[in-house]
């Protein structure tokens, strides 16, 4: 095989691994971050409807991008971004997020290339920047001392100034973060933004859960292409399985200026070619409902009592855990439980609650400081939760 | 933008810029290869039978390829390959055969590997092989001298023997092919599969169109990867697309030995990750249905009589069709219409009927001897040649 590969884990990506551990040990699965939640009617009854279709609904539509879904895109995001979006040629649809943030790194980054990565980091970023010869630079988000939430995990700025260096290309910046579900602040965005302008360097801002910020949170979702000066030089990642908790339907975006999009495209059409279209269309006629029918507000609502409910579980059974403000995940500390082997797979075997272990967001061995974390996905119905809650409660 | 994307047309893919093109000028659009016939019921019903699941039939599914269909596909294919599949390892779902192409290439390809490739081909090949920074070597079939037929087009197989380099790793074979709608003899197939084994290659065999072989056929169809021997040095595409008419689910797949099948998939899980949950679904379950109620058989009759439909239409005004044992397409030499510009801009423009300039299935400047050309698809409900057939009459 090619010696690109040489460059990813030879045994794949961790969620695949856990999802398969979890089914062999039929533990309840909060690793992967799938919601098991109902997915809204209003949502169903649209995918039937272009389900139904009799011919041209199912065949290819256009390679950049269903022209409705692009429509209903350019109308939510604009008045976010605080700019007319052109849906034809700024907004890009894409096989997921992973497929954007692929097709636009393969579309950007040369070999030997640098691109800068915050750990803990979501693994197919250094992953997509190894395909294309890049080489992914890291600097550490780290937890203040008795941090209690995902806002007490803070960047050192320094660190990010001295990763810089004649090389580095593209910053990438996950808002809310995954795994930590850190939020973060105007102040926080503005120093990244300044750099990226003093080092002419592009920033791509995986924002796949901004729909999911929670009241209490520290600081408001800001996206990052709304900051000034920031829209020319920021691509904005985006996931409908995210928006809709419709995962499987495998539809996200990229919004960026016309050069760049067009770029990613280049990439894009000779990759999956266009996006799956029924589905498509369902999202697009689903957008336009969501953007009046309160669909987010109640959703962020329903995620906010079930990240609750499983932050209590967690302190209960003493694992120490960090309330995120948005997302799917909660990380935990279980330093107080010594247990020999990888305490994700421990805990899928033994109690049969799957986990993701936090080495999976950071570079090999340079988890040291979080080794004793793992991550929880919260975005599983009560009864989920409940057993989860009940087999950790039983052991520990 | 990145190095990689100089090698490909600025203008992006012909499908993309000739349905744009038809879209603008209300053409009947013969160009892309999108069937408009109505999808089978039996398909349809299955599809929102998997829509109308509440929860984890919306959610990722197992990221090698849905559990069902990769099952489905073993039973499918283990018969026509004479081995029996494992659909665990030796299958892996993509997203379109153009995803499976991409990904495998880039599995395999490393810069400076040549592969060589058979012109007419698709375009997505040589801009894989690129995109991977590999180099693409290019035989040429050609055409009997006032051949009438698919079959008459021939690989001179001394000229495939003289383009093999220390370099070379990948042979690739298009059966049926698209353009010219080629179906290759046992012969012609144990001339390359002989090759390939005397170098030690591999073989990417793209058999999307291998349900479409016609009743007058000059050879059946014969998978590659059943030829003696050849299993553990071919890869086989195929494609959900193609096979039930609905190129939008974008859903397609690799079969191949498990180091390959593997290989691939350490580059689909950060693509992708994972394809299509719910239309996976409705796949599988029309694959097992279709195995028994004969609609591979009734699809191929209702495609043969649609090209012989086309095929008169094209006679009649002058247009010299040859026709194709397999697939989707007729091309057809118009030399005895000079027109100043490209034809197929200049029919869609004047006429308001849309083919494929066949310079898109060549490499640059070397169409010379079919500059002639130009491709129609026939995968259109017969109201659509109707049209198609007026529009040319009135007018040539
Ligand atoms: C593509 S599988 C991973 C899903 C996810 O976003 C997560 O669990 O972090
Ligand atoms: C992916 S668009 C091209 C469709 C097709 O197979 C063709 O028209 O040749």
């Amino acid at each position: 095989s090619a010696k690109r590969l040489n460059s990813l884990d030879p045994n794949g990506t961790v969620f695949a691994e856990y999802t398969a551990l979890a089914n062999k040990h039929k533990a309840v699965n909060l690793g992967q971050g799938f919601p098991t939640l109902h997915v809204a009617d209003f949502i169903r009854k649209n995918a039937a409807e272009a389900i139904a279709h009799e011919s041209l609904g199912h065949q290819y539509t256009r390679s950049e991008g269903h022209v409705k879904l692009v429509n209903a895109l350019a109308k939510y995001y604009s008045p976010k971004i605080g700019r007319e979006l052109n849906p034809l040629n700024e907004i890009m649809t894409t096989v997921g997020a992973s497929e954007a943030i692929y097709s636009t790194i393969q579309a950007l980054v040369d070999p030997d290339d640098e691109v800068i990565l915050m750990q803990p980091y979501y693994d197919s970023y250094p992953a997509s920047i190894s395909l294309a010869g890049g080489k992914p630079v890291i600097v550490s988000l780290k937890p203040k001392a008795n941090g209690v939430s995902s806002s007490d995990w803070r960047l050192d700025i320094a660190e990010l100034k001295k990763a810089i260096t004649s090389k580095t290309k593209i910053i990438m910046i996950n808002n809310p973060n995954n795994p930590i579900g850190k939020v973060w602040s105007r102040d926080e965005l503005m120093q990244v933004a300044d750099i990226a302008k003093e080092h002419d360097l592009l920033v791509i801002a995986d924002e796949v859960y901004e729909t999911l910020v929670y009241s209490d949170s520290e600081s408001p979702m800001i996206k990052f292409a709304s900051l000034p000066d920031m829209y020319e030089r920021t691509i904005t990642i985006g996931s409908m399985g995210k928006m809709f908790g419709v995962t499987g339907w495998k539809i996200g975006w990229v919004i960026a200026p016309p050069e760049i999009t067009r770029a990613s495209w280049l990439v894009h059409q000779f990759l999956p070619f266009s996006v799956v279209t029924p589905l498509q269309e369902a999202g697009a006629n689903s957008l336009e409902m969501a953007m009046t029918n309160g669909y987010f507000e109640d959703t962020t609502k329903t995620y906010q009592k079930l990240r609750d409910k499983l932050m209590k579980t967690l302190n209960d059974v003493g694992f120490h855990p960090m309330k995120p403000d948005g997302g799917y995940f909660i990380i935990a500390n279980i330093a107080p439980f010594k247990v020999q082997e990888d305490f994700s797979a421990y805990l899928t075997k033994t109690v049969g609650v799957t986990s993701i272990p936090m080495r999976a967001f950071y570079q090999k061995n340079s988890h040291g400081e979080v080794q004793h974390y793992v991550r929880f996905a919260f975005c599983k119905d009560e009864a989920t939760l409940d057993e989860a809650g009940k087999r950790l409660t039983e052991y520990f």
